[in-house]
């Protein structure tokens, strides 16, 4: 009887993934959200409760878990001004696309009665082609990494686990550390190459090999996520500048690879062609001289050559 | 009966895509190949049977269909030098990336007795990133696109299409024309985001996205690819080198996009700092009046209100 009590999740910032994340936790639990904008209609359509920033007591008041999904660019501002008292006895959770960072904000905001779990569940909404609005998307298979920073109500913390096992997402246990170290060079890299592919370099195309599909997955997935979101996963992490400028120059290398390939070829072109030519002249040489030693083979029959040789001498000192 | 009658397929050009389509052509059929490198070990590992260059005659002497596989840029160079009299009656075959040069240039050297199928199967080998040879690829619901340009035995040409058909890729008939206006601009992408995302831009990772899976597939795609496949999609499509300049542009776009964002977020946490400033300062301003006024309400009182105006004045010269 106690397992199949409903969660009452809170969700503050309900961004585009915190829209995304509720419509799968609507479905056994109860949601509500917080955000500055009114998301009241978006909130109401799929059944969660909306609240204004102004009403953070009562939107706090009673709930079991508090998901901050907020850009990771604004996570410690919006963390330091939460009412930390009223989250003590509670689950927070967080959903950043690096861990470090709000785990050491949340260490340092939260006293040692509010449990903490860093997360990061690695997918999201995805525009499609046809339809502007996020689609929905199975999450079976997809990986869903987490740390139980500090936990004391471990039935909780594993009751809310379960809503991505039940979904078949793959569950890896890692440290924030870990994660950073492991990930975040990779998804930036995804989220910069979905960028780069823009509408007018991915054309719709009646027939698409299985690569350039999976491109347009990307850059759809990309299309839906915000730049806040891109930014922090470039600010958070030391070695993405590097990524970035690898990337510059590997542009500039395709570029001279096609520059060198296409000057080779006009190279070699015109190297065969002067082979030709060259050989046909090297041929007129020989024939010349074979030419020649007969001529002087029966000038030493006649006993004067100097007329047939000095014309040879004038035809090849014309053509060189 | 006639229906279970082997094909005997010639391939020319036993490079990677070759060897590739191969393996699947001789589960059912005789296959031979020619290419100007010794084959012959490759060839044989998989029953295919190997002829050098000079042995051009005997291995076209039987042949029933001949495939071209060599690189788009050599295509032409290759068919001018083909005993084409000896493909009288053949279905030759061509399967480059893109289809309109290879169809202009087998329509000019090929005389109306020989069959001509235009073909690009959208799809090929993949270096994966544990094995360095290329791994087997199941075909199914992959794009084989095909133009019948001049067909006198169909039964043959059919037969020939039903590889692909049998494997269950999806069958496409189109112009050549059509193909490459409708996919060239896709394909070039994709092979150039391929080349773009290296090894140092691809970290392997214990956890991968979707997303970050499949741009490794893209990757793995082209690191098994030649330069000189890559080389054709660009010189035989007129858009490249726009596409490839888009490319660039997005870089510097989204590098333009995150040094805004880095000094917008600066400037306004220096504002948001500076307005606290101004607002203290505002509030002691207030309250400096209200004090002088009550003082000097005070002083009406008393008929002297000197020392104590003094001293605020002080006060505030001090602090500006």
């Amino acid at each position: 009887m106690m397992k199949k009590k409903k969660l009452n999740i809170g969700i503050i910032g309900y961004g585009v993934f915190g829209e995304f994340l509720s419509k799968q936790l609507v479905k056994k639990h109860k949601v509500s959200c917080i955000d500055p904008f009114d998301k009241s209609k978006e909130a109401e359509e799929i059944g969660v409760d909306y609240y204004p920033m102004f009403d953070m007591m009562s939107f706090l008041s009673d709930l079991d878990v508090v998901i901050i999904a907020v850009p990771m660019i604004e996570f410690e501002d919006v963390v330091s001004k939460l009412p930390v008292d009223k989250l003590r006895g509670k689950l927070v959770v967080e959903v950043c696309p690096l861990n470090s960072h709000p785990k050491s904000v949340m260490l340092q905001n939260f006293g040692p009665d509010v449990d903490i779990l860093c997360s990061n569940p690695m997918f999201g909404p995805s525009l499609s082609d046809n339809n502007e609005s996020p689609s929905p998307v199975s999450w079976d298979g997809l990986p869903m990494i987490y740390e139980k920073v500090r936990i004391a109500d471990m039935r909780r913390c594993d009751k809310f686990l379960s809503i991505f096992e039940r979904e078949r997402c793959q569950m890896v246990e890692m440290t924030a550390e870990q994660h950073d170290a492991s990930t975040s060079d990779a998804e930036f890299v995804t989220h910069l190459t979905g960028r780069l592919l823009d509408r007018q370099l991915l054309p719709p195309t009646p027939v698409m090999s299985k690569e350039y599909a999976a491109l347009c997955d990307v850059a759809d997935m990309t299309a839906a996520d915000s730049f806040d979101l891109f930014y922090g996963m470039f600010k958070y992490n030391s070695r993405a500048k590097d990524l970035l400028k690898k990337m510059r120059e590997n542009i500039a290398k395709v570029e001279r690879q096609l520059a060198a390939k296409e000057a080779y070829l006009a190279a070699s072109a015109e190297m065969k062609n002067n082979d030709r030519k060259q050989l046909i002249e090297e041929c007129k040489i020989l024939l010349r001289e074979v030419a020649s030693s007969s001529n002087i083979a029966a000038k030493v029959e006649e006993k004067d050559g100097k007329p047939a040789e000095s014309k040879i001498t004038e035809t090849s000192q014309k053509e060189s």
